[in-house]
This record gives structure tokens, C-alpha cells and sequence, in this order.
């Protein structure tokens, strides 16, 4: 059959198919990197005159820049290296948490060009309060992402807590209960830059934000599925597997710090006992430490710092933490079958003193036998692990995935 | 552009392109139903000429049928009726379990046609016997579906336990560890019966296979993710997200008959302590009500009599059983949010004295408050959660996906 020659797609099926091929085409330069029109079109299966079609419409919109001409710029210009534009559509993120606010602003191809972060104590302020000051605080960023000529097309919300249509649910180390989150900072940020209400906000649970970030930047390439554990003030969880974030029906998924260690253990303020977040949320280390529980960040250091001493309560307290972790990560494991548990957060620099006794609860309950101590399963996370960085970068992705809705391209 | 008349896409991605659309006709009469090829090229978004040119290829593999003409039988027979050939390419499922071997065929609208169970004790048999036995069981089926003009492309075996790359890890149930079961069976098949050597052999976890029954044909399709829990003499899970079944890295997601409900509780065969399996198994329940525990389905039957006659002690076991069940599925639900769960195998009869117990449990320990009693998301599954069926609709799933791979089409 001749199915080059004759119309094989109707009109609604090719408009979706230029849409799908844009995308194809700027993805495959994202992901795999610099290339030619006739590299890139060998990467995606697509004619090259089909792709230098498309790579025209991308570069007229600003998607893509082009460099390092290699010939005399003859008709399709083949020695032309493609690449992500530095300037022009970029993402922003925002992760408000329990002791400060962060603004990430990336660009295309996902890097880090700018971040403001301001440490400040936003537990018990009114909800709207914190909004507002973290919408003075992006527009600040945004003023720095102009004057490197990038131009955020959508600012993502990172915030703990069970996070669903634009709401905050409940985030009780924030004190905030059905908070209309991204409606408030929206408003804000309209009042404080007019020229600024086109943009997109959404909103994301902080987890799940660092958890993608992990996945984009932090060298899991060799992961096809994770479950990434948050250690802060609460137990945050988020679990990627095939490469995407599962979500769960409601967005809630990954709620991993209310998990029963023990039925008998002391009460918690979801109203059961014995859940993970009274073992090993950073509150209860600091206390079992004997380290004042409010010292946030520091307090951390501390516990480290006497643990890589030897201080025997310090060692005592993370082995305890780290059986707890075990218990509630077998039942996770047994369930899901990821390639790795990923600790972030404050686990992050615990993990030399919490592993191994985590590692050794995994190993005598997860029923597959895989999860022997010295599988490498464990891993603490990488710095890249940032739910402001994921917020922007998811920002960007959506773009890549469907570059025709930011741009009369 | 007029990218209709233009060779927009390489020879190896027409190829493949051809390829996924003669998938994507056969998928969209397989769901939705008999259509005329106009009807379907809307479905699918191609023009009617290349609808048409695609379904003579299907026609003259012997995927699809035609019935019902309404017009003359000029060019193109516009009025003609496309249903899924109900003859031709099959698929067969087997189901082995501790006292049954089940088979059943079905055709590629995923219809059972021929079903054949023996029961038998397959508990302490040697695996070689016990897959040499359902080998002879499964030629029978083939023989009656070839009475039926049915031809099966691929046996899927249905096996509990941890099921990876054709193996059995371990199936403690059955008493098996590492079984190489996909070749026993298929040695015994090809001495058997010599003209089906060229049969595709697979395997799965039949909880897995249950799941994927009850998601395609239990009128799930309402629910876009659940767990499903397998009650047997193990407590068995798996786990639907988005429509696809979880498998996990290694294949074994959805154990979730070992997850810790009491660190104190009896003891376990897998090495740890007051799982699941020792509340809520088979076994423990006909234990706890006093009926020998080796009764297996009459037993179950007996206790569901015995609480429908208000006997305290079946009530008690069952509300014990029910909240061990609901403890264990909280951590779950916390972890995946699902739309669902749905209670299958010895628990689908069991429900509605289990269940008030497991619901309270889930409203007290699920932190997103979406799991009130009453609020729905405990069912039990209905009679379509079959492991047999799922493992033969399974096979011709995979046609479908890629008829091209089953035909010289």
C-alpha cells in the first residue's frame, strides 16, 4: 500500500498528529540532547523534511535555538547543531514549607537559573498571610528570571501535606486545613504584577515534587520505580514508577508517615497509635536525641554530628528510627516491587547511622528475598532532590509535551 | 503545510505506524463494539480510505468478521457490519492452584468458550507432576476448542505466589520454590501434542490475573484504580492503576499477606511476626470459627452459613479478621489512594460480615478522610474475577495490542 501518497489521516487526526510530532521533536532534543535535523529526525522516525518542517515552527516560536553552523548555510542548513532556548518559555516553583519559602526558576532544558529563598517561620501564620508572602517573593524571581530574558509561562506550588484541585486538604505541620492555596496566591501575585495574570498556577504535594526532581537530576536514571521517603517535621512519600509520578485517585498517594508500626505505640494526631512519623519524623529523633525537637535544620546537624562521634544515644535513637523505617518500608515493598527506596530530607545525612538497621528489617520481611542488606537498594537521596526545582521543571514538561498550547506555533 | 501529500514519515516509522493503526482498528471494535468502517474511522481518527485498506487486512487474517450487510455489496460496502471474528485466533488460561487445575479459552472478543476444571489435591506434589497434569488437562480444552474452530495463540499459566521470568520463586501454598514452570509445561505440552510446539508459553501471578478478570469484565469501569485482595489460604493482592496492572520491578507487587498488622502476633512461615496472613488467611479464619481448617471452599461456606445465623463465634472471627484486614489496608490505601478496594476469592462471600470491621478500621487510619463507612470503596469482587479467564483474555489482550505479530497480516 502506498501510504505515503494518499491521505491516510483525516484533518482532526493530522492536527493532532503536527501537535504530537512538535512535541516529539522538541523532547527528543530535551532528552537526548544537541542535534542536527537529520539526528534528530533518525531519533524520532519522522522524514527530514517532515522534522525541518517542525523544527522551523519551533524555532520561529522560541522553543529552540540553533548553533554551531558547520557548513555554508545552503537549503536546510544540515550541519546546524538544535538546541533547548536558554531564553524565552521557562517554569517557575515555589515550595512553601514549615521553615521557609523557595522559588526556583528553570529554564527549557530544565536548569537551574534562578532561586530566592527566604528562611522564615510560616507554622501558625494565617494561610493567607503565607501566600501572600510567598507571591512577593516570586515576583521577585520573576524579576530576575526577565532580566536573563526568561519568561515563565507557569509558576507550580510545592506544599506539604494531601494537596488536590488547587486545595490544601489538610498540611497539619503548617497548621492549614482546606486552604484554597493556589487561588490565594494567584490573587496576590495579579495585585502585585497585573502583567503577570496569564500565568498559570497549579499546585503539587512537596514529595511527590522531590521525588520527580530526584528523577530528572539526581541520577536514577538506572531506576525504573522508587518510592522516595521525605524526612521533615512529618514523613512525606511519593513513589514513581515507570518514570511518572502515581498520583493516586485524589492526588493523594505516597502517605506513607501514618503507617502502624506498632498498634500499641503512643497516640499520633491522625488519631492512631504507633504510626511512623512518632519513630522517625524529625520531631521525634530530636526528642529521642535528647536534642531540643524545635531545632529544625540544625538540630539535624547536631544529631549527625554526635552520632559520627559516637555518642551512644544518638546511635541508639537512629537504630530505633531505622527499624521503624524497615517495618513500615516492608509492608511498601511488598506491595509495590520498586527497584530502590530513596531517603530524602533530613534522612539524607542519617542515612550512614538509620540504613542499616532499616536494611535489616528489610531483609528479614520483605517476602521476595531481594532486599538482602547490601542490595544498594536503600540510597539516600541526592542534593537534587528539590520540590522547588521539581515545581519548575514539571512546568517546562508540560510545555515539551504539548508546545502548541504556550504558543501560536 | 500540507503535510497530507507529502512523505512525512520515514519507512521504518510508516512501518510501525501501519503497524500500531491495524492495533488501533481491532482495539476500537474490541471496546466499543460492531461498527461499519465509517463509523470506525471516526473512533479512530483516519480517514475512511485508510480504515478501509486496514480492515482487508484484518479481514483476510481472520481477525475480523463481516455481518449484516445493508447495501448491495457496491465498492467499499459502506453499510457492512465489523464484529471480532468469533472463530480463528484464541487465547488459553490456566489456572493452578493448591486443590484445582482451571482452563478456559476464549475468543478474541474475550468471550469464554470452553472452560474445563478438574479438582484435585496439588498440595506436596512434585511441581513437575502437578504441570505435567495441567499440560493433559490443557490439551483437552484445545481439543474441544478446535471443535469450535477456535486456534489459540498462547497458554498463559495462572500461578500463586512469586511469578518472575516463567518461574516460580516460591509459592508456599503449593510448597514450591523455584519451579522453572513455563518449561515443565510446555516440555509436557509439546510430547503431548507436537503441532502446538509453536504455542507462546507465559505466566502470572493469579492474583494478577483475578484483578485484570474483575477489571475487564466485572463492570469495574467505574473505577480507574484499585487493590484487589485475593482471600485463599495465602492472602493475595494486586494492584490497577490507570487501567494496567502493577507488576512491580520484578513482578511480585501486591504482596500484601505479609504486611505486619501486630509485631507481637504469632508467629509466621515467611520468618516474621503477626502478618496478615495469620488473621485473615483461609486457614486462620476456619480455624478461629472452629471448623477444621483443611475444609477449604465448604468450609468457607459453612462459616458464611454459620454468620448468617448469627453464631457469635463466626461473627467474632469474622470482625477479628475484618479488622486485621482493614489495619492492613490502611497503610495500602494511605500509600496508593486508590478508587477501590476490592475483596475477592474466599472474601467475596465473606463481605458482609468482614467488611463493617475492615471499613471502621480505613475511617479511623486513612488521613485523607475519604474512606468513611458508607462511603463505598470496600465491594467485594463479583463472579468475572477469574484467574483462568484473565490470564486467556490476557493472551488475546496482546493480539490485539499487535496483531501483526500473530498473523502474516
Amino acid at each position: 500500500m502506498n501510504s505515503a501518497f494518499t491521505p491516510l489521516v483525516s484533518k482532526a487526526g493530522r492536527d493532532g498528529m503536527r501537535r504530537h510530532n512538535l512535541s516529539l521533536v522538541l523532547g527528543a532534543i530535551r532528552n537526548e540532547g544537541a542535534a542536527t535535523r537529520a539526528a534528530v529526525a533518525a531519533r524520532v522516525g519522522l522524514t527530514k523534511a517532515a522534522v525541518s518542517s517542525l523544527v522551523e515552527q519551533l524555532l520561529a516560536a522560541g522553543f529552540l535555538s540553533e548553533s554551531g553552523k558547520t557548513s555554508s548555510g545552503q537549503a536546510g542548513r544540515p550541519g546546524t547543531m538544535l538546541t533547548m532556548a536558554r531564553t524565552g518559555v521557562a517554569g517557575a516553583g515555589v515550595e512553601i514549607n514549615v521553615d521557609y519559602v523557595s522559588v526556583c526558576v528553570v529554564d527549557l532544558a530544565g536548569t537551574d537559573r534562578v532561586r530566592l529563598t527566604e528562611h522564615r517561620d510560616n507554622q501558625g501564620a494565617p494561610p493567607a498571610e503565607v501566600l501572600e508572602r510567598a507571591a512577593r517573593i516570586t515576583t521577585r524571581a520573576l524579576a530576575s528570571a526577565g532580566e536573563q530574558e526568561l519568561r515563565p509561562v507557569g509558576v507550580r506550588l510545592a506544599l506539604p501535606g494531601l494537596v488536590s484541585a488547587g486545595r490544601v486538604r489538610q498540611a497539619p505541620n503548617l497548621g492549614w486545613r482546606q486552604v484554597a492555596a493556589e487561588g490565594l496566591f494567584k490573587k496576590t501575585l495579579a495585585a502585585l504584577a497585573p502583567d503577570r495574570s496569564a500565568l498559570r498556577v497549579s499546585s503539587e504535594n512537596e514529595a511527590n515534587l522531590a521525588a520527580l526532581a530526584e528523577l530528572w537530576f539526581g541520577g536514577m536514571d538506572d531506576l525504573s520505580s522508587f518510592l522516595y521517603l521525605s524526612g521533615e517535621i512529618g514523613v512525606g512519600g511519593a513513589l514513581v514508577i515507570g518514570g511518572e509520578l502515581l498520583r493516586g485517585a485524589h492526588g493523594f498517594a505516597g502517605e506513607i508517615g501514618h503507617v502502624v508500626v506498632d498498634a500499641a505505640g503512643p497516640a499520633c494526631r491522625c488519631g492512631s497509635r504507633g504510626c511512623l512519623e512518632r519513630y522517625a519524623g524529625q520531631s521525634a529523633l530530636l526528642r529521642a536525641a535528647g536534642i531540643n525537637e524545635d531545632a529544625g535544620a540544625p538540630g539535624i546537624a547536631e544529631l549527625a554530628r554526635r552520632a559520627a562521634d559516637g555518642d551512644e544515644r544518638a546511635l541508639a535513637t537512629l537504630r530505633e528510627a531505622g527499624t521503624a523505617l524497615g517495618r513500615a518500608l516492608s509492608g511498601a515493598v511488598n506491595l509495590l516491587d520498586p527497584d530502590a527506596v530513596v531517603l530524602g530530607g533530613v534522612y539524607r545525612d542519617l542515612v550512614p547511622w538509620l540504613g542499616p538497621a532499616a536494611e535489616g528489617e528489610l531483609a528479614r520481611l520483605v517476602v521476595s528475598g531481594l532486599w538482602s542488606a547490601g542490595s544498594g537498594r536503600l540510597r539516600a537521596s541526592s542534593l537534587a532532590g528539590d520540590a522547588a526545582r521539581g515545581a519548575a521543571a514539571g512546568v517546562v514538561r508540560d510545555v515539551v509535551a504539548d508546545p502548541v498550547a504556550y504558543a501560536a506555533c
